[in-house]
């Protein structure tokens, strides 16, 4: 039975307790994390969000109902203690923050039962997380989410606060919105007073934003919802949250600064680090020639190779049929590894199949400087010699090529690098890396759609240099974008926007519009271009993945107090769940299962 | 043509201007507001966010071409000016904050031209609302519009900063949750995983911040968007935002006590107002009784007077039938308002019936104490002027009187009240007027379902005094719940939440639930409820009307930037719109009207 808590008031919570407070009466109220029964003694660790306070009930001492009452006590039980806070008489727990110190209770309530919980309640868990999920609010009270909640609670403040003393206004903008087409696919909701009629959950207040820009607000701030109804691959929610900021009257310099001092000031006050100003710039190009990836952890080296000129000419067909298709061939050194056994190269090959490789081709130089190569035989010995020079291939390394459109060699040799900088561990788990990327392509031509697409939205401005590219070789044309890179994770990104009318119907008959589908889509934003648009520019951080790569965890799901699975459910609350059949008549839908049964039926 | 501001760093916005920074050079970036040609002199004012500051061309001094480019410019037009402060050679301009200096210009540049506008951006402005939606990004431009946007936004951020301070957690919770049949109308999103089943867009978070305080989080806030899909009245929209939290380990007192700190704070920083501590309390019986109203306008007296004892024996059938039904008979003193034409009576009379009243019962005393009553002839003199004893009636008095059911009466006559309070200017509308309303019933008796249903949700506490009513008195038993109002708004409520197993179920059985339905739909919450809960209680706050009430404003659209109008649309972007059709197969939807259409035509 529940005790009530009237006439009680909590004076601490359990962590707060200090040695500094012997001898004084203090009140907590917490978990019951554990009961020990010892000879005539009962110590009871108490928990709250702060952290494990010890009672110790004991015989002689305590008052015998009281005692009687503590030794029943069982995990999760809530608990009232009231009491004087002593130095331990027992060893010092240093395993604790509150170790040398112990409440000798006067008062105990038991405010609430519990039956025992499907797993216990405890750091680094081996639980299943599907278990967990479904017992959210049990795993949440385990120390190391209540960790990351408080961090990014933490996070959330300071970045308002931050930005709100640079002048940027928090503005709200709508969840329920117009749906387009265009991008990732909408969530819809369904109109009532409008059957037939959908809202559409936003992607991002992109549009919203550049409208406060229009609306003279100058500088905008946001820590928005977002949502993408797209097929989860890991480390993705249907719903997210974006750190969303929009700048007036600035070019790309501008937006960098700020949000460098931002950075530096988030990591030196909820982690204590220094981040290094200015942070690093490196053109697109640059990072993919050197890196293959958009997104370059730069805690390690390890570098790609263009070796394309070396092996131009050499024997090996597989190199030259890349080349004569316009490919390239690139080749990465991981230093110290040539005798990697061949089962473990074979396995690095299966990986780079996965990002569209045919293969990987490898040269491994042996101590006493011979090669063990797989093209060894379709090379002449001069044309291994160059090929390893150009590698600055050393004894004892191991040599992986990719050959293919430039597209494959980036991407597998990229993603090669990682995964082989995870497995060799050739970096420190503590540093923090930042790196600005900038200058991305516009456009991405679209196989798919056979035209040209935005690489990051329609409305992204060109470089003024490149203009002139734009009629002759769109696909050169650079745009005034940039990504924010941690550790090889974009942790946001962002872009200088079209404010001239001019440049953004270009911009739209590059993408293959007419005027109508542009106005159909856009035709506010165009609208409101028409009336004086400053020029402005702004970006996003994913507000999950910055908080779960400073928390030092390996999934969003740790940062997010309630998430999806992969399905897009709820394990807790088992949402989506079928509608009420009377919902759906209001809103003039029908379920079309149920008529394909109906069909079913009358056949 | 658009200019780009390459090389061009804003130094100032441009009510930042002072006389201190006369003789130095600055360049400001913002809107034409006006262009005045005044024999070889262009004044242009600039407009940003902050204010307004004059440029100052002149011929002979400017340069000729940037003379006649500056004549050229038009409202809305976007510059950019680069020039020297000085102190104004005419007339200082009182009404402006900038209004002592002027910039002499050495640059100017054009970044954005306009269209004319399709209304003046100005403060106060005439133009219809319909319009001003359409084009809220120019609406937004408009002065007072941005004091509003800034007021709220200052109001976001310091309530972060106060809580976050109190150690309260930002968490977000899901917008895509469970959808519940209780309440109020869910919006509901299909999912396209589980074609057939739905997300619910959440009315308030407030069953996950139960779980938070399950889940030992121990003090939460978020300033979290919610959505309601019902008929909008004036001031309502489908998505709103509230202030919401929770606490644990904590009754009425204080929620009470930290809010009022909150309150305090926000009023004296953002509005210079101090807010007199403790802020009243006031149970919801007692306004009831003296206001007619849960949300009673302090600012002003003219409270009710029950005068059903008087009245009891009297010969006004009106009265005494009321009375004979278990109604009751209240009235009204309008002081000095005796002379009120029968006209402005009659017009009142109209106001109430919209309450649910059959009509008004009047007595006018005139200065020479007689008296002019729609009811008199049916009194005897003496069982009148007991009445207006009663009343405290004294000459050149009003008294107006309802007789109806208890409800009826209290709706009618608090509205009166307040209508009355408006038309005669009764109260100083620069005052802020607080109090709590506390000791809500628990249970409210719906006609419409017949049975009890909760009056603020199933979750609240009863008093624990009232306890042993609920089996035999149910209507009678109150609850730990409360109200914050402001002006005669609620500005914000909550309550105690029931943490106990027993007291839960009982509650669920008057309500008439089943075990089975109230499993269906709180489950999860139920069973977090067996691994130990602690006793917690929150509040919510609605900022939308709180920030209205602080900026002096009629209607919440003129605190949200992208405001819904009463059928729920945007007119800017025209959302709700009708899908496509390849959207509507990838959810496994059918709009039934379109099937109905196919029907018609197979007839």
């Amino acid at each position: 039975m529940a005790e009530s808590m009237q006439g009680l008031k909590r004076t601490h919570r359990c962590g707060e307790l200090t040695a500094a407070l012997e001898g004084q009466q203090v009140t907590v109220m917490g978990w019951v994390q554990k009961n020990r029964n010892k000879g005539g003694l009962v110590f009871v660790d108490v928990r709250d969000r702060s952290g494990v306070i010890q009672v110790v009930f004991e015989e002689g001492k305590t008052e015998a109902g009281l005692l009687e009452k503590a030794a029943k006590l069982r995990a999760e039980y809530v608990v009232a203690v009231t009491g004087t806070v002593e130095k331990r008489s027992g060893a010092v727990n240093e395993s604790l923050a509150t170790g040398e110190i112990e409440i000798i209770p006067e008062g105990l309530r038991v405010l609430s039962e519990s039956q025992t919980p499907p797993f216990p309640i405890e750091e680094h868990t081996k639980t299943r997380e599907e278990v967990r999920l479904k017992y959210r609010y049990l795993d949440l009270r385990r120390p190391d989410l209540q960790r990351n909640l408080m961090l990014k609670s933490r996070v959330m403040t300071l970045t308002r606060q931050f930005f709100a003393e640079e002048g940027f206004l928090e503005v709200e903008t709508p969840m329920l919105g117009k749906t387009t087409p265009e991008g990732a696919r909408d969530y819809l909701v369904p109109s009532r007073i409008h059957p037939g009629c959908f809202y559409g959950l936003p992607q991002s207040p992109q549009l919203y934003k550049q409208l406060l820009m229009c609306a003279g607000m100058d500088r905008y701030i946001q820590i928005a919802r977002c949502f993408r109804d797209e097929d989860l691959r890991a480390d993705r929610q249907p719903e997210f949250t974006q750190i969303d900021m929009e700048l007036s009257f600035v070019d790309v310099d501008d937006v960098i600064e700020v949000n460098e001092r931002y950075l530096s000031r988030l990591f030196r006050e909820v982690l204590g680090i220094e981040v290094q100003l200015p942070i690093r710039r490196m053109t697109w190009q640059e990072a993919m020639d050197r890196f293959g990836s958009d997104k370059p952890d730069l805690r390690f080296g390890m570098e790609l190779t263009d070796v394309s000129d070396v092996v131009k000419d050499c024997g090996f067909g597989v190199f030259t049929g890349a080349l004569d298709q316009g490919g390239t061939v690139r080749g990465l050194n991981v230093k110290g590894q040539g005798a990697m056994p061949r089962k473990k190269i074979d396995k690095l090959t299966a990986f780079v199949k996965d990002y569209g490789a045919k293969g990987l081709a490898y040269v491994a130089i042996q101590e006493d400087g011979s090669v063990k190569s797989s093209f060894a035989k379709f090379m002449t010995e001069e044309e291994m010699a160059s090929l390893i020079r150009a590698m600055d291939g050393e004894p004892g390394d191991l040599l992986l090529f990719a050959a293919d459109k430039q597209k494959v060699v980036w991407d597998s040799l990229g993603a090669l690098r990682v995964e082989l900088g995870k497995q060799l561990e050739l970096f420190d788990k503590n540093a923090f890396c930042f790196v600005w990327i900038t200058e991305f392509p516009l456009l991405e031509w679209s196989e798919e759609q056979n035209r040209y697409v935005a690489m990051h939205h329609p409305f992204t401005m060109p470089m003024e240099e490149d203009l002139p590219l734009i009629d002759t070789d769109p696909g050169k044309v650079r745009a005034k974008a940039y990504d924010i890179v941690l550790n090889g994770n974009e942790i946001g990104g962002g872009s200088v926007r079209i404010h001239q009318d001019d440049v953004q119907e270009k911009m739209f008959e590059v993408l293959g519009f007419t005027k109508e589908q542009a106005y159909s889509q856009f035709g506010f934003l165009l609208d409101a271009f028409k009336y004086g648009v400053p020029p402005h520019a702004g970006l996003a951080y994913g507000l999950d993945r910055l908080v779960m790569l400073m928390a030092g965890q390996e999934s969003i799901r740790d940062v997010i107090a309630f998430p999806k699975v992969k399905d897009a459910s709820c394990l807790m609350t088992e949402a989506p769940t079928p509608a009420d059949q009377k919902q759906l008549e209001e809103l003039g839908l029908l379920v079309k299962k149920e008529e394909k049964t109906a069909d079913e039926k009358s056949l």
